[in-house]
């Protein structure tokens, strides 16, 4: 049995998630739009799309799941203007990095019978839009699903079968830890490089900076990453990520106040542990 | 004509350093004391070190150049111990992450005669010993040194000799110019690490973290680097370092603020010049 998927924006998630389905052939049909048209015929031409929506409507009406690939607040702004376009026994989900705020804009927006799944395919890089896109963007990652009490269980069995079906592995989560834990994982990474990137481009020359070693390099890597999704998980999830800013800033602080009085015992005392914790959470 | 080089300290970046000159054949006879006495001897028997020396002075002593590979502090500890063992002709370097206190204690403490080049070796990695040396640590890699106007043309070549026969590329800076470029692209970094490493390791699970991409990652890899080099390395570059943290949590601060207010212009103003600022930097 063949089912429609409706992926609204071919970004690089987007894009990856119809490559990725048409290069399964596993029974489903992928109907896409994009703001880009002409990426959409691209994406089209080379297999990865059955059909081109040219509104964000005609990728959803009918299908049987709508995947909404923008930013976090594009998905909002699609969950109102999609809204009168669906219909009871249509799933929705999504793929933004925040969760709580959608959640709430869904439950608001969506009519009756209409079930909602939050998701986030954890699996972008610092690069961004179609020409980014690959059909193994998600293959041995997370994707994490933010089920609610009341969402139906084959709501959540479709989504997450998706998912599966391109080679992720379905983590549930509520989506007040998702968020509060994607804001240390994440967005905390994310605001810590565009801020240093441009600390250093101030203070030292390009040349100089290639005298450095690898630190700098791997903490700023993902400042390229796109500033409008960015800016949007800045403002979705304000509480949790302004709260891990604090917390990353405090103990800066700490370490400041103690390399400033040239206190040695509490330096160690600082950065000992720093080890024993990165080496619980990975292997090196 | 063969040449001693007295390294000593055999962690990783003394080790790696008697293991390249060996394996080269280059004309340097290597002469090396570290306080673990059998991993000297361990290293003689891999054919990286021809004599093992009991003593720091015994691995100074008459040889042509002395290396002093050990964390900062204890650099400056060492030029205090070696200086009365050190005759007119012979010259000196280490492998510091700073070098405006290792010049000043030289000047202090080295007899007249006797010639200091501060060196920095940019090939460190967040492991540690003499088990993760390798001779081919500095191939490619840049080796800073930091001549005074009064260091003789000849002590800096022999310096700048050695580094290249081990395959580095040998850049000239000014001792403080170093401090504050090493500051912002080698010692924040680390320090970020620290904390971040910590706040998260508080905040969140094990199992948690794993779920974020790479960036918490790359951004805490250097967390399991040398506490005692760090902790050094914190103190001896003081003044730039301070500098510099201020600078990033100014910045962090002023992100903190738009995002408090959901100044969405205002986060656009922060976020967009970081991606153009690392395209500078680096190609990706």
């Amino acid at each position: 049995m063949t089912r429609t998927v409706g992926i609204v924006g071919l970004g690089q998630v987007g894009g990856s998630l119809a490559a990725a389905l048409r290069s399964g052939r596993d029974g489903w049909t992928v109907r896409a739009f994009d703001r880009r048209l002409s990426g959409v015929a691209a994406a089209r031409d080379r297999g990865w799309v059955d059909a081109v929506a040219e509104t964000p409507r005609e990728a959803a009406e009918g299908a049987d799941l709508v995947v909404l690939a923008a930013p976090v607040r594009g998905i909002r702004q699609l969950l109102r203007t999609l809204a009168p376009a669906l219909v009871p026994g249509q799933v929705v989900t999504d793929v933004g990095s925040t969760k709580a705020t959608i959640l709430a804009e869904a439950r608001k927006a969506l009519p009756e019978g209409v079930a909602f799944v939050g998701g986030h395919p954890v699996a972008g890089t610092e690069r961004s839009g179609l020409d980014s896109a690959s059909p193994r963007l998600f293959e041995g990652r997370y994707c994490v699903l933010t089920p609610e009490p009341d969402t139906p269980a084959g709501a959540l069995e479709t989504v997450a079968g998706l998912w599966r079906a391109v080679g992720s592995e379905v983590v549930l989560l509520e989506p007040e830890v998702h968020d509060r834990v994607f804001a240390y994982v994440s967005h905390l990474p994310h605001a810590v490089a565009f801020a240093a990137v441009q600390a250093v481009h101030d203070a030292v020359t390009p040349r100089q900076v290639n005298l450095g070693g690898g630190s700098l390099r791997d903490l700023t890597r993902v400042a390229t990453s796109s500033p409008e999704l960015w800016r949007d998980v800045c403002l979705e999830n304000r509480t949790a990520l302004l709260e891990a800013i604090d917390d990353l800033v405090d103990r800066l602080g700490r370490l400041r106040e103690a390399v400033d009085r040239a206190d040695e015992r509490e330096i160690e005392r600082l950065l000992v542990p720093a080890g024993r914790a990165r080496r619980t959470m990975w292997t090196p």
